[in-house]
């Protein structure tokens, strides 16, 4: 039954992402883009583009210039809708209804009689046993608890919708103030022909969904030295995905401390009952924090003693170089913005980001606790003949870049600088962690120069073939829906 | 207890083999090489090939014809001892002389006075069945089953010393009937001033351990029309690595229809209490069995409809083709022998080179089954603090790729064809998994060419600087001992 329910689970979110996606594509080909008259982009390419946006990844095979602002307006809305944020709000929502639906059955059989009341709970309760002992709490229905547990994911509704709004509304606040005082941001935009308030929603509805589409062809670098304006988006990146579940877990806490004790008392301990992806046990939010932490340490020491006098960071000060920094590593998970050319970069800095895009959000140092074991007792209970199918993520990985060799075998061969594996692993894992990276595709780097070469503000897979594409689209699918594989391959004994 | 006797065993395993490596360095540097007039390897050169040939990766950073006979004599005995199945029989010996003394010890106190030894006993048991449940049955006393374990793993140093005798004497006469037969490889090794049986023995010795080497600077490449000599070879490979569980486990169940029924039923179902690396359970040598061909099938299918054309296999007909594909395609795990420049296949056959390369030599399909829980029942007792620290192996892997990508940073600028991340990845990669492939480095693929530059048949690695060297020898060590360490990582959990 459980492995029904994940296959289920899986099923509607990719009917989701996959009709969210096709929505889009049409809205975006129907409205038309601003260089109508001189380029029009391809259909392949606006499809691309939607499942990007709508799978929060931001691989780009079109210049963002070339959308107009309603295009723009298209774009924002599917970014709110894609983000993981708002997508386990609704999942929420829909298990609040179901709790409620029960709940007013066994309401209506205790009013109209009051044995068949007492009959129902003792069936209630019998059935809320099994589900414990089958490891499936989901559709419990013993009244007090549940009428308890109903009230706390009700609350829980409440807490994530509020937080989703509050840092939003204050972030475009606080980006539509940047751009007001700070005139160089302004004429930047200006320049362009730019929207401004168009730019401050889709900057921080993309950032905090961890997209990381921009609507300037050069994304954040033309911002580098607006560090007020990094700083402004960093906390965005974070409370919107790695730290989510820490923060959340924080606002249940503080609420809670403050009005409704018994839902948060409720939602605190007994977390795992409640069954919300993103709102994790106590320590492990703990460990999550400084894993979060640790990994951004890491790289940003790394990316300091390689890259500090490099040519992507000249004509910054130190304070801008340290800003510019912190925001380039925190963006590797998994916002995907960028202040410098990535190809530029040293191959060392970009493993080690195909290392951080590859991890999923909420990896964690966490040493073993006892609740390990129950743990373990669930995974057991996975299906048979479904587990014997499922490989490992890096197996999937592994095929999808060995996809993009064949494919693209040609090129590889005749343009192996620019079509080296190291941009390729790159644009895959990006895409697979829905981050974003690309190291772009340069007409200097060819080593039979060709002259009809133009240098383009796209992605690497803008240049890629129609095959590649699709494998590409796949890969950011499949990359968005990745937890519902987390423990695949687990027929494969590696000794 | 039992951390503790892995520690143990580690230590002494790292011991035997810096020790061994650090012998046959002394021996090669004593003796003279060929060119010892024209050109004389460097000490961290000869402690590179005295480690690879210990670790049996044959990663290679001097020209193997460099080396005179009685040097390449020394590389024979280095890959002898230093192979998985021979250290493993001493490990066995090893174990087999800790009951006899114990048996010794309770024989004695048998004949001094019998109540003693009924105390002894009862102590014995006492202990066995202590050591049954804390999982650990190395040291169990109890006499009869015990007299029985050691005759049977006295039995079963028997048939792996006889596997190990017989498969290289067999190989070996094979390859010298093969030179006496076929002129055209004979005059091969004639022009180059090899010893016709040095070649012979070396080659067949440095297959079965995988090791990989030969006396040739091209490896296999001068003889990949030579069909004849790959068949011989191809079985070496197979039996004396990844299929040598399934080969052993028959072995013993053949020699028990006819001999020592007791001892070979004992070893055919206690697989697990005799607690040798290599004798696997019956539905795990089965499915290894599959798996093995599964991994050949794939890469063979992948390798024909990429590479059948290509340059590399030009003057070659069917019949050798399809030889010489099988032999390389044997050769990725893990005896790392070439019959084409790897330099010249496509990025998509050597991905799945690396994976291949990754995956540990007993890596198998294996649905699961109830004795899973037993496995994981041990696993879980390992040493918290141990364990904490631990990396899962890709990690560590990833570590090493950005070690050596800061080690080389000014090469991967100024001749980013041959340093590219492919190539250092199959180095890195083929060192771990002690493979042996290289992508080499040619002069030709220069993008700024240098007129100094003189092509050599040794690896890429040999073009590294001195720190790359040494991080390639810590991975080839890392890599030989890799067992110890395949359940790292545990602390981390990706969600
Ligand atoms: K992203
Ligand atoms: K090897």
């Amino acid at each position: 039954r459980l492995v029904l329910a994940r296959v289920n689970s899986f099923c509607i979110q990719l009917c989701y992402f996959l009709s969210v996606s096709f929505f889009g594509f049409v809205l975006l080909k129907v409205l038309k883009p601003r260089t109508h008259d001189s380029f029009k982009p391809r259909n392949l390419d606006l499809f691309f583009t939607s499942v990007s946006a709508t799978t929060v990844s931001s691989m780009s095979t079109v210049e963002m210039e070339v959308f107009s602002n309603s295009q723009l307006i298209v774009l924002t809305i599917l970014m709110l809708i894609g983000g993981e944020i708002f997508t386990s709000m609704v999942g929420l929502h829909f298990k609040k209804s179901q709790l409620k639906k029960m709940e007013n059955k066994i309401s209506s059989l205790a009013n109209n009689d009051p044995s068949t009341y007492q009959s129902g709970l003792v069936m209630a309760e019998k059935q809320d046993f099994e589900n414990l002992e089958s490891g499936n709490q989901e559709t419990s229905l013993d009244s007090s608890v549940d009428f308890l547990k109903y009230k706390s994911i009700k609350f829980l509704c409440f807490v994530v919708l509020g937080y989703f709004i509050a840092v939003q509304v204050l972030g475009v606040s606080l980006v539509s103030t940047y751009l007001a005082l700070v005139s160089s941001s302004r004429n930047v935009l200006k320049n362009k022909g730019l929207n401004l308030l168009t730019f401050s929603i889709f900057s921080v509805v993309s950032t905090f969904a961890n997209c990381g589409f921009l609507p300037t062809n050069e994304n954040m670098v033309v911002f580098k030295n607006n560090s007020g304006l990094l700083l402004i988006l960093i906390p965005q990146i974070l409370l919107g995905n790695t730290l989510f579940p820490s923060c959340l877990r924080f606002c249940v806490w503080f609420l809670g401390k403050f009005f409704k004790r018994v839902e948060s008392n409720y939602l605190l301990k007994k977390t795992s009952e409640i069954g919300y992806f993103h709102l994790l046990p106590s320590h492990h939010s703990s460990y999550l924090f400084v894993t979060v932490f640790g990994f951004i340490i890491a790289q940003f020491i790394l990316f300091c003693s390689m890259e500090w006098n490099s040519a992507g960071l000249s004509g910054l000060n130190s304070y801008q170089k340290t800003i510019g920094i912190l925001f380039q590593t925190m963006n590797t998970r998994y916002a995907g913005e960028s202040i410098v050319d990535l190809s530029t970069i040293s191959s060392a800095i970009l493993v080690l980001f195909v290392v951080m895009m590859y991890l999923p959000p909420y990896t964690s140092f966490l040493p073993i606790k006892d609740d390990e074991e129950i743990y373990k007792k669930t995974r057991n209970r996975r299906g048979k003949l479904l587990e014997n199918i499922l490989f490992s993520q890096l197996s999937y990985l592994a095929i999808f870049i060995i996809l993009v060799c064949i494919t693209e075998r040609q090129k590889l061969k005749e343009d192996p600088l620019n079509f080296s594996l190291l941009n390729i692993v790159v644009e895959v894992v990006s895409a697979y962690g829905s981050v974003g990276f690309t190291t772009g595709y340069s007409c200097d780097r060819q080593t039979q120069p060709n002259s009809n070469c133009v240098n383009k503000f796209y992605g690497f897979s803008g240049k890629w073939s129609d095959e590649g594409k699709i494998i590409l689209i796949v890969v950011m699918v499949f990359g968005r829906l990745k937890k519902f594989n987390m423990d695949g391959g687990r027929t494969w004994k590696l000794l």
